[in-house]
């Protein structure tokens, strides 16, 4: 089974070195990880960003299943662009699995950003605008895709000293798709 | 024409409101406009998160397109909702379209909530995380998904003086829908 290798971490100072270990972990387990940094990118032609996106377009076409990480970037939620991957697998009808290395839901997050109120029965933000309140980690369409296109999202009881680098939520994601390659 | 109207429209104050305002453009163009709370959610089941959800895919599973509101939410970049929902659509292979009323790019709007430096020829975060520096409105796969699955990204020049409500940039997505349809 090949697992497209979703998340910020391609942003990492060392991503390379991450992600050689996210394909170790699949390895492991009998499994492939696709990783995005892996495509052989044509820096040649000035096209690089779209090169890219047809690079990692191209591997998730090529995959079975997708771990995502969610682990908050740059803000209280999860990284967009591993947010369109996600709904791009689960379109395609792919095994569908994530995790985030902090495990508080959304409405905590939030107010590490911005104040929070309650406004006519709403949580609300400093721009008025609705934060989720369903007890989820984020947006509701990424954790029921999960829900329903894999296993619940995997989150530690308490986030790790490292949340970029610890993978143990990783591998718990892991050996839920292996786990289904036993059952078929 | 059925369009699938996506966007963190629908945690304003006047959700209800802007989805009105959305459909009556579409259908001034000669198309249909769906709009996630038009959907009709059980609530009394205790999974209103999850009906929620329901809805919302079988929404995208009867339209032809999206359009795609990618102002920035509750940080630099899009609402990971609706790149969930981009992406989604974009597997379908349904025509992309999408739209920000905010016309900075990226790179520039993570200088708003973070200290950015240059560190080993990489454009850096406080964190060391990469800020993705391509000249793009914003991640490189909704910005290319948009470029191949549709059309360029509309954003203005200025932005409007009220992002939320400001229905121009929208107005000109559903234009673009409605040549397409006109090419068929």
């Amino acid at each position: 089974m090949k697992i497209y290798l979703a998340g910020p971490d391609v942003f990492l100072p060392d991503a390379m070195e991450i992600g050689r270990r996210k394909a170790a972990i699949c390895a492991a387990h009998g499994l492939t990880g696709l990783y995005p940094l892996d495509n052989a990118i044509d820096v040649s032609t000035g096209e690089v960003s779209l090169n890219i996106f047809k690079g990692n377009q191209a591997m998730m076409d090529a995959a079975h299943a997708i771990i995502a990480n969610l682990t908050p970037f740059r803000g209280p939620g999860a990284d967009a662009g591993t947010a369109y991957e996600l709904g791009y697998m689960a379109a395609r009808g792919a095994l569908c699995l994530g995790y985030s290395n902090d495990p508080t839901i959304y409405a905590e997050r939030v107010r590490r950003f911005t104040e929070v109120s309650s406004q006519d029965g709403r949580l609300v933000d400093a721009e008025e605008l609705t934060v989720e309140d369903f007890g989820l980690s984020d947006n509701l369409m990424m954790m029921h895709a999960l829900d329903l296109g894999g296993s619940r999202f995997v989150t530690p009881r308490q986030a790790p000293a490292d949340i970029w680098h610890d993978l143990t939520a990783f591998e718990a994601c892991v050996r839920l798709a292996a786990e289904r390659v036993g059952l078929r």
